[in-house]
């Protein structure tokens, strides 16, 4: 069996083809087990292939009718689509965010269609999708109101991935990622960057300033959890998932000022010291849109499970980073 | 001012077109008054003109950009987009349905946006964009779950419209609409034709097939108030719609024996005799997903009424029909 993985030279994508590697197996949506035989990562720039040779790193535009059916053939029984732009350059680029956020999923899904045999499709969506006068808590049964592109055209695949799925064209999983925290690497044009940044730059003896206030709350999970839950979402059996593919996935909620008490509490006064407060109003406008929290019975009842806290995935990100942070870090 | 009609040529678009010429004037998103120079009703086949030299029939593939292009400039501040594929054919022919009900929708859209006159675009939605497990009565906060392929297409332009109204290229109104009964004509592909065809037929001294059970529960809505709400949407101030432009309008909640029982009481049992039941899987699958009611306290507020019963709905069937169903039917 084959093994595509769009957006397969991000962060996410690597680290789930690291894990789909080690791991060698995926079942099928019948149910049956096969050894992943290729992995082809898909992206606008070129993905690291980790010298194994399963890997086939594929680079171009998934919005490429073209480029995207060299990528799928009636092999490639699993399908992670992850590709997306990020929300403040969907917001900034409305074409881009359009092309790549909607088209190209939708290209992803006809192709598949078009091939007949029906693949597992994991798709990410986001809390984006949520917006306007929330309960504190939002519920599985809580309208999607968008106040973003980014949200808008992540809501559309949802429905798209939803109706494919149940017209039997493939065989749909929506996970709905809480703001992932703490990403490795360089800020991007998330609105939620600052969600990594405050935590990541200040461990690296650098100074990060916050865009939003302390009081906001976020909905949080960490790279770890996001893969298991990639992958436990892939094997989930279809009728277990009833009439919606879509799911909530378990996240952490913390304020903004909690998880500055987190770094404080793990990493010292000297680190935490290192974020400032820059209220920014557009970052804000977007951020504050998302639910701070959801209800996860179901996801926990399908067996998918959050962090235990803030502080342990401030731990897990150092573990992951230790060598490279400290070294590449002034502290 | 122009104002552009899609599906102009059918029952809802032409009785829209009668009672505009008749009005004369519309509101543009300023809130400054026109009067009617020019209503272009675009459809596959060609509109009624009302020999009204106002009246422009355009007639074609609203998927043809060429087409659709040529039926829209900076002085059509007003469109009214109805056309659409209905249940039934959106789940037989489903390149069809995304062809007209998504892809000739955004292209409406980008064509507002390149225009760049952000003109009010009034868009119909309907009972099917939810689904699934439902409260009795659907709130505005319940989430959508739609179970055909017509609903998600609907859903979709929802979002479309919600997120190029708040980015300013077009300002949107989305209005849920109830089942419409009683429609005049003959039956059509919807699911829910039926629930025009029990009173129509049997009126017009023929036999009616019910393909559901009598204890489905309806939301039901007559022309004439479809035809109220969609011009007193297209004058609410945008600002009265808030974070989200869609509204859910009030309807008529009736089981369809309750239906039948008041086809009874208006015209008599000789007449409702003429309805048997014969139930159909498809058609019940589709149309037992939509909610039978829901709360309305937000089209109330902003104006937007319900008929008063479904005796009102038939005896306004009759009057409008009078002359012309005494004379087709066999009665």
């Amino acid at each position: 069996m084959k093994v595509l993985v769009t957006g397969g030279a991000g962060f996410l994508g690597q680290r789930l083809a690291r894990q789909l590697l080690t791991r060698g197996q995926l079942s099928d949506s019948r149910g049956r087990t096969h050894s992943i035989d290729q992995i082809v990562l898909v992206d606008v720039v070129p993905a690291h292939d980790f010298g194994d040779a399963r890997v086939r790193v594929v680079t171009g535009d998934i919005a490429d009718r073209a480029l995207l059916r060299q990528t799928i053939d009636t092999d490639t029984t699993s399908i992670f689509h992850l590709a997306a732009i990020v929300s403040g350059q969907a917001e900034a680029d409305f074409d881009l965010g359009m092309r790549i956020n909607l088209d190209a999923s939708r290209l992803l899904l006809d192709i598949c269609r078009e091939l007949g045999h029906r693949p597992k499709v994991v798709f990410t969506s986001s809390v984006a999708v949520y917006g306007g006068t929330l309960p504190d808590v939002v519920q599985d049964s809580t309208a999607l109101n968008p106040q973003s592109s980014y949200g808008t055209q992540k809501a559309i695949g949802e429905l798209l991935l939803n109706d494919y799925s149940r017209r039997g064209f493939v065989d749909g999983r929506v996970l709905r990622l809480p703001t992932i925290s703490v990403r490795p690497g360089k800020p991007n044009k998330a609105a939620s960057s600052f969600a990594s940044g405050i935590i990541r730059e200040p461990l690296h003896g650098e100074s990060s300033v916050c865009p939003v206030a302390p009081e906001l709350r976020l909905w949080l999970l960490s790279p770890r959890r996001a893969i298991e839950s990639l992958i436990a979402a892939h094997e989930l059996p279809a009728q277990s998932l009833g009439d919606s593919r879509t799911v909530n996935l378990p996240g952490v909620s913390v304020s903004v000022g909690q998880m500055v008490a987190a770094l404080e509490k793990v990493a010292g006064p000297e680190v935490a010291s290192r974020i400032s407060f820059a209220p920014d109003a557009a970052v804000e406008r977007i951020v504050k849109s998302w639910p701070g929290a959801w209800d996860v019975t179901r996801a926990r009842a399908l067996g998918l499970a959050a962090d235990a806290d803030f502080e342990t995935i401030i731990r897990a990100f150092i573990e992951d980073e230790s060598e490279d942070a400290l070294t590449a870090g002034k502290a």
